[in-house]
């Protein structure tokens, strides 16, 4: 596989030019030779990850947080040398999606962090920039709850718990550290809502509004996505992944 | 005791003229009346703490995180409506101070939290916009470290155990959410960086430069330079003060 | 009526996300309770007509000029603890259109101003960041002028009568503080230009490049907006208004 | 006299350097020819006292309002190419002096300003950009008052009146569009606050803090700045002055 | 012809509304009287040519680079002192056109460039803050290039050479100050990238990746608009004009 | 020699924290291992730089043009992904001085540049963003300029011979791409400005002036003060440099 078919295949699939993202998404660091034969998968292009990705014998490393944001890197020095050292050395491409991954719809982040819970008539709430990123969705009854993953998660049934027995739901979600909206999602009638990570100032915030929140970990709620993506490139492209999540 | 002495008195101590704070420190909601019996101190301007202050018969509630920050509160709905409404209806004066209390030398909250480790060779580090905020210091011997309180957390105890056995550590303080910093306390040289709260952003930057840190909490690492405060308002105005950490 | 369907009609005859506006319209403060009985209509959310409106029973002030603009409220201190303190003790809502009532084609400032004059032939002008907020229009004979209002004001007579005996007249009206359109006003051909308020820099901006203005009040000006508003959420929806202006 | 010299005596009275001001001060128009022989003084770059400045065989005029600001004259057209071409034909150069000339304490429009009210006990106050402008000082008793000038303004008289009758008033003078300063006047405690020109939500915000302001004019605030000055070049430089207010 | 007339045609063929340039494109001076028989046409408002156009009778200048860019002129001294006051005392209005005449397809510097090189298979390359620019084009045979012009120039004969005898060379063309380019150029797959002028970072930047460039001169890549521009403007408006280039 | 020691000594003769720069000054790139042998010094951190400093068993490369400007780096690619690969793969640390070299008294580009003309009576000249770069000095007379270099080069001799045979020419200086000081090297009394490399632009607003500059090449004035840097670090700290200018 040419490296430049793989690039053209997730831009075609992420549209990364419709959003407006911190994250410099697309090709973030090349590597020497055209040929792809296997494409690693991680939630961060850590020097762990890139390790990883070379030890697996990738040529390429797809994350969603890679190394450059904003303005871009201003100094090739400590962990940021560390990372693109690794990368170099192992003659390691590395792709960055951001919030095109967490937004998308079928590979999405914040669709299957939805799917975790078995949400009923998801709709896209939670607007970043200009772009929708997450979903409220029903949670039909308490009983029907996937076992497993993190709708087993200690805090997210203490959550439901503590707001009773109601026979439905009103779920929203967003991945990530997106504390932010549990405001909004209180003021869009939501019972709940469940993302990565909030700020201490998103907690007080939720809570001067009433707004019940649950934070089951940054990097927890974004395999979702990172895992659909390498499922439909292993798919459409027909080429090797492996998944580091 | 009048409301602008105790303003005056709050402003010479924290100084918060010196600052380039995202917080509008200072006064922020006024009150009808001009005398100050009870001042309350709290960490955060939320609605239970203006709640609790105005049942302790404050006229005035002291927080480092105010309720107005950057261009201001834009509209007094939600958490916002809730949290001034509940300082009118109990007319309840805030004053805030965000860094100033962080940096202070006597009443701040780093260099108290540095005195919750027993930490010696206290040096300020750590500059945010201008101003230095934290501190570096040295922990002669694990032994010794004060029973109770932050040190005896499980998180702070594991952190020196994965360090090792070194008679003398060098450990980085900045309290709240200054994850940001574990990178340059690695550079200065820190065994540990202690903190209250970091993004996944500031931990994987932390990992990829191969920096210790150890986050105990937003909320408890900023509540001794309020406790501080509280006691030098109260030697220094002879003012009746509630402390509602 | 419930306060969300109030604010919800208001919004969608003003729409107000079609505007890039300094003030930061809709709701500025809530309330306690979801019932409306009573809304009144001012040009500024000044103590006074918020004392007034609570005062004539009402729930809800509409106002041309609210209390947040730009980033929003610094400090609750000073006339705008005044402001939001008479609010909040009569338990009265906000609601503020800035530029969407100037341009409303219905129910605008800018349109009913121009009715004032009896203008004809009316075409929008004057731009402001992507909005079009004024007109100009024919005004066909000196003696068909209205008698009664601003037509009547001795500095419209002196202006008119300045400009000598034409037949028809092309007359540009923006409302408010708009002193900076008549340069414009003059290059689109108008023989006097109409608002309420100039700066001194806008008088000898005009003056040098010989355009006409006559200012006839800030407040003055921006009353018919305010009272068309009112006409329209009483018939549309039943409800009692108060006018205030 | 050269024009060099002129510029540099300008200069080193009004000291421009010190002054974040989004005037362009200076020389804003060069002339053909070095000589200068008689300089005018005028408030406004208009092109009335241009034209005024060239009859009185001027070869360089001095102003407090000039034709360039902030990022400069975009366009030569309409009433700015009137002036550019009136000061080119007439062989004029135009000097400008904004903030500096409101500031000055020899010659500045504040000073003077204030001793039209014959005020006492001056104190600088009231900052912008990290310059003072205006003053504070003390009324000693209204029967002192100098007759003629803008103290014997009806506007002014009836501002005393509805004050009543202290022995010692309090007043700011700020000259000029300065109406923002009058609520920070009244937290100086002043009794009134004197400035030219206020815009409406000035006026707004005044009233709802209970604020005293009058307003005098713009122009006729600022020309005893303009007429200081043109004494000093006067005296010190022995070179024909033209006074144009 | 009327003065106004003549504007209309230019921006009715240049569109200046659908660039965002730092030149403040159109009517930069005014003149007095609205009669325009000749018009100039130049690559640059200088002193030099705006007296030519002068000498030469027009009552307009069109220029590629005005003297108004960004906030506009701070100061009417030195070489814009001189530029003006030689289009004023010539009653010689200036109109400029910077992207907008690059970028035209009929009458654009970029398109009028390709030609000189013979270039097929034009297609639009290049952006610049939402404008595609230039064109990338095949050279289908060396032989065949056009005699004379700049596809003769020494510069450009020795960068083919270096490239070597391929029947056919892809080409980027930009003229102006466009060395910027060249990378994007060599990712376009381009043997050779045709501009003006380009500074040392331009020249670093594309040999670090390979890119082939040649500069041939700023003014000299920018007189076939201009010219094509004078043209159709005789043409379609039957009006005098006076190429300066 | 330690890397870390050397870098010290760069900074404590460079002072680059007092520069504002677009240039991300100081360490750009890290190395493993802390042993510094031999320091290489180019203008331009260019991939053949780079690799030229490799092949000549430097551990560290000093130049004037960095890899890392405003921002940082975006993407690892192209031309940016060539130099840092090479920097990577030959373990070779890069370290960037642009203002503070151009500007340092002692080993800077623009005194050694002056040095070149055998300038007299140097004087600070040419300001930006607070810092002063270059000189003025005087050309006590023509013959007595010293035999080759830069003062021997055509561009120079001829723009002398159209100044004619004055005594003492005052020339103004300042390297790489600095033509818009053109314009204030004429206000300051300068008979010829020399500098590197200018654009079109600075070009025709020296020409609208009157200002005589000569662009001598924006690399070959900036090779003096890299020379004069390596110089220094030989003497002082008595390691092996390398020139590759």
């Amino acid at each position: 596989m040419k490296f430049e078919k793989t690039v053209k295949w997730l831009d075609s699939v992420l549209e990364p030019w419709k959003f407006d993202d911190v994250s410099n998404n697309g090709v973030q660091i090349e590597r020497c030779g055209d040929d792809v034969k296997t494409v690693a998968f991680a939630v961060d292009a850590s020097v762990k990850s890139i390790r990883s990705a070379v030890d697996a014998g990738a040529q390429m490393l797809v994350v969603h947080h890679g190394i450059s944001w904003g303005g871009g890197i201003k100094r090739l020095t400590g962990g940021q040398y560390n990372a693109v050292k690794a990368a170099m050395d192992g003659n390691l491409a590395l792709y960055a999606s951001h919030l095109p991954l967490d937004a998308n719809a079928k590979v999405g982040n914040n669709v299957h962090l939805a799917r975790e819970f078995a949400l009923k008539n998801l709709k896209p709430a939670f607007s970043y920039h200009g772009n929708i990123l997450g979903f409220t969705g029903t949670l039909e009854s308490v009983v029907k709850l996937p076992g497993g993953g993190l709708a087993d998660r200690v805090e997210f049934r203490g959550a439901l718990a503590a707001i009773g027995k109601k026979k439905a739901l009103k779920i929203g979600v967003c991945s990530g550290g997106a504390g932010e909206f549990a405001v909004e999602a209180k003021a869009l009638g939501c019972d709940l809502y469940v993302t990565g990570e909030a700020s201490w100032a998103d907690v007080i915030a939720a809570e001067n509004c009433g707004a019940a929140m649950v934070c089951l970990g940054h990097y927890e709620t974004e395999v979702f996505g990172v895992r659909a993506l390498a499922g439909a490139m292993k798919r459409e492209l027909g080429i090797k992944t492996v998944d580091l999540t």
